[in-house]
């Protein structure tokens, strides 16, 4: 037997009893003829004492060459601590060892198993077996582990079922790029791997499954960014005869659930917000609710002043920052250089400070008299004490750069608390997207999702304009799914393709199945996906989504620790009917 | 709001109720005046009523154009109906129809939407949208549901963590053919999809996870037989510090709680036998016990008298048929002609009737007399009316023979129940098997399974008789899973691929990054995987994994409803730095 308790589990009602503990050598002390090894598993650390004159000399002697991550099994009788330690559940306890076995020796690891490791990234990840050894990282895939049984109880509990998609389907050419695998049977042909299951959970709920969901591996062929991975993981739900609001409740119902099942924190009601709202107020269409701070239009306020940068300007901006009136130049000209860096693109900044004594000191005072600058601190609700940021130009990066500067005070000032949540659904989000490099439209969800009916008559005489009944669910600014209601509608259907720039033909071609599928009796229908990596990070208060995946692949795609990819045999190749073309 | 109800929980305590349904027209009935249409969801079916006089003109005329498979919305009042249908949940009302929406119109489907459809294999899989709209069908998929739900329940109470290990990984040249996945990124090299998280589960335990699970689909490029398929699922688990005595009674545990949850079946505790003694007594490695019929080794008794059959057979083997003293010649000749089939392949077939009166008639009583005979049936503990069916030829194949005899003689006389279950442990496997065609060892289960220690000394000396800690879970004849406890000692894994016939430097170069993380503290671990597709087969009575697969391939790994595999475009295949060469 390896043993009777885990590492974690003794206390000092458990004093007198004979015990066995199995686990890993964290550290060991000797001093003064002591000898204490701190002993390690999943669930906690116990203390394991060796004594001069008590303990056996073998035993001491063996003990005494124990290293760091041996594995090591120890009996012995349980007993109270003469120096207690509070901070560790079995503090008050420790084991006085009558048996030692080394079950494995170990190599010094390369960085030390600790919350804080000496191991930078590269190195980590190359031994990641190592590095999932600290608690700090294994908490994460344990938190991951939670929030998986906690979505599937709440799922099952709805009458969802979980039903599995194929993983090997088939290349389209719509979306981002397929990773694809070559057919050994089929020369010449290839499967696909999925990017999402979404045709076939349309096509379950043709079949009448009615509630559906998975949470699924899904895969994309996509240069990488510090938080994209090629494989990636979603919660994946759809429903039938259901209605925007239905879909919407049901998984406001689902996030409140996992708060309450995971963090014990009681969710607020989600705020709603359509997407042109959200633009306007915040310039995002995830805005981050834990503060206010909303946009100001004072366009009209700065017009006829001789102002040319604003006189030119299609729109002039401002925001509020409560109590920042004591901003001082080197505060003030660092907000400037941070609008002015390249990934946000200002030209400038205009500061309006509403001082404590009623007087009003701009960087515009040139262009703008006192009562202009009230009428301005009016317009935005600004109170003596008060800073007003302003930007201008034209309308998209206006917003664009207002965003990133409001979200910046909003974390200077201590504004975005990271154990306060304000959950949202954004509604409303348009249906069809111009591109300038195809002067074409396209669908901003995608090509089944459903305009909403009072603006249907509008996708033949102005696209742009149609709202869609598609939802994203941001909490804390971070989107972390969406969905729409679908097209069930042939005729509806056939005028989306049309608007797409789609030939009924290309339309067959392209999308065949599932149309044919349709004419067979589809019920309304919409969903709903959740990056669950990103649901993870948020619950963990991280950004990184790579802490909380096993496994997960560097910024170049590549798993550093296994060394994939990597080449393969001319056999495996000469099988599967290709050839490499090297570079 | 597309309904109040779903179509299956309407009662006659709702009658006066006004309601709303939406779903499927499974018939129309149109008899006199009076016009019925059963509508259906996926939770029952609901009887619509239409009737001349009080219904409208209007509603009338539009429900006589409903035809099969027409989504609608029905809102009407529930009422009791004239003649209840106990057969249905909902049959004692029926709604009394004042508003009909048609959501969508259907085409006739190419078969019934029936439990017996009219539609053959190869048109259902073409159309498996439609076909899992059949309730029959529907209902294996949400067996599946339920299993993997209560799968999940038990491993969550047992402490196991479900850890998502990737599906892009490294293809090895060890096991089944790889499925690969060119990248697009590192030109020439390739990643590869899993045959099982195998690696990924053990590293796991090197990070002192404890208790590892997934629920995972799987890959193996093999030629594929009727009840295999390319990509299949698999409940995968590891755990450390355990002996193999932990790993049976931990996932005994979980099989019995499957089917008390799922079936609502108590199941018995696990019958436990050697590979060897299965083998001996049934010929098989995974028997099925609903019933006994055991091996008799009469050998010993069949020499000297002159029959050259038995004379130069290795082995002969009887089975004892009770109370079949009473075959006809007809039956004994059907029995004769099964085991002569070229898929068995036994030359013939030897009877020996143990009649009512105590006289004995066999097949041989011209080499054998009656006392000779008896003696054979005094070792099969035949009593009169009983048969002895006799195999002979050497060991391997007669077993292989009589196994299939002893199987088809169970199914004839009944004694093969369906809601009986025999569940069983084979353990003690061997550790290595002789491959004929490469003249070396190759590890049974895989190389990092550890042998018995008692065993441990015969690796160097006769590796063929060497035990394994390996076992198999076997229910009513079928294997549903099956692991072993590893190797965790450097040594004896060293020792392990010396039996292999591996140098150390191709260990290294095969295993490498696995070896390398046991250097540093492995523990001891040992783990399972069951089957989950095969699973789901054997609680729901059926043969066909294919069945419990919402969208499987066919017999040549090909999806016939979305058409894949398929080509892809010359520009995949330029940015994926491959060519086809067609044969």
């Amino acid at each position: 037997m390896h043993r009777t308790h885990n590492c974690g589990e003794l206390r000092l009602q458990n004093k007198g009893e004979k015990v066995i503990l199995s686990g890993w050598v964290q550290r060991v002390r000797d001093k003064g003829g002591m000898l204490w090894v701190d002993l390690r598993d999943r669930y906690g650390i116990t203390q394991l004492i060796f004594q001069e004159g008590q303990t056996s000399e073998d035993l001491l002697e063996k003990a005494r060459k124990l290293g760091r991550e041996f594995v090591i099994k120890a009996e012995g009788e349980v007993t109270e601590r003469y120096a207690k330690n509070d901070k560790m559940p079995t503090g008050d306890i420790e084991i006085v060892v009558e048996n030692l076995t080394v079950l494995n020796a170990a190599k010094t690891p390369p960085f030390t198993i600790e919350d804080d490791t000496d191991g930078g990234e590269e190195l980590r990840m190359q031994y990641r077996y190592l590095d999932l050894r600290r608690n700090a990282v294994r908490e994460k895939l344990q938190l991951r582990h939670k929030l998986m049984q906690a979505t599937r109880r709440y799922m099952d509990q709805q009458n969802f079922l979980e039903v599995e998609t194929p993983v090997l389907i088939k290349s389209t050419p719509e979306g981002a790029r397929d990773f694809v695998v070559p057919s050994r049977v089929h020369d010449g042909e290839f499967y696909a791997l999925p990017q999402s299951p979404q045709t076939f959970k349309q096509l379950l709920m043709v079949s009448g499954f009615d509630k559906y969901f998975q949470i699924v591996k899904c895969f994309r062929d996509e240069d990488l960014r510090a938080d994209r991975q090629p494989e990636f993981t979603q919660i994946d739900c759809e429903m039938s005869f259901v209605e925007q609001e239905d879909v919407l409740n049901t998984f406001e119902g689902m996030m409140k659930f996992l708060f309450k099942e995971v963090k014990g924190v009681d969710l607020i009601d989600f705020e709603r917000m359509t997407y042109a709202e959200a633009m306007r107020l915040y310039g995002s269409d995830k805005p981050d609710l834990r503060f206010g701070m909303p946009f100001i239009d004072i366009s009209d306020l700065t017009k006829g002043k001789g102002f040319n940068v604003f006189e030119q300007s299609e729109v002039v901006l401002a925001i509020n920052a409560e109590g920042c009136a004591d901003y001082t130049r080197k505060q003030l000209d660092a907000l400037t250089d941070f609008v002015k860096r390249p990934q946000i693109g200002a030209k400038g900044l205009v500061y309006v400070k509403c001082n404590e004594d009623g007087s009003i000191k701009s960087s515009v005072d040139k262009f703008y008299n006192q009562d202009d600058l009230k009428a301005w601190a009016e317009q935005a609700n600004a109170k003596p004490g008060d800073l007003l940021l302003v930007l201008s130009g034209d309308l998209d990066h206006t917003r664009k750069c207002m965003n990133e500067l409001r979200l910046k005070m909003g974390s200077d000032l201590g504004l975005r608390d990271k154990n306060t949540y304000k959950p949202l659904w954004v509604v409303d989000f348009p249906l069809l997207e111009w591109d300038e490099d195809t002067k074409r439209f396209h669908a901003m969800h995608h090509p089944f999702t459903s305009p909403k009916p009072e603006d249907e008559a509008l996708i033949e005489t102005d696209p742009g304009k149609v709202r869609a009944n598609a939802y994203d669910m941001v909490i804390n600014g971070v989107e972390i799914g969406g969905g729409s209601i679908r097209i069930h509608d042939r005729e509806l259907q056939s005028k989306m393709f049309k608007a797409l720039g789609f030939t009924p033909e290309e339309a067959q071609k392209q999308f065949g199945f599932l149309l044919d599928a349709f004419e067979y009796g589809a019920p309304p229908h919409g969903g709903v996906a959740f990056g669950f990596d990103r649901l993870c990070a948020m619950f963990g208060g991280s950004d990184s989504i790579r802490d909380y995946i096993a496994f997960p692949k560097n910024n170049a795609g590549r798993d550093v620790m296994i060394d994939s990819p990597a080449t393969i045999s001319e056999e495996q190749l000469k099988e599967l009917h290709i050839a490499v073309n090297k570079k």
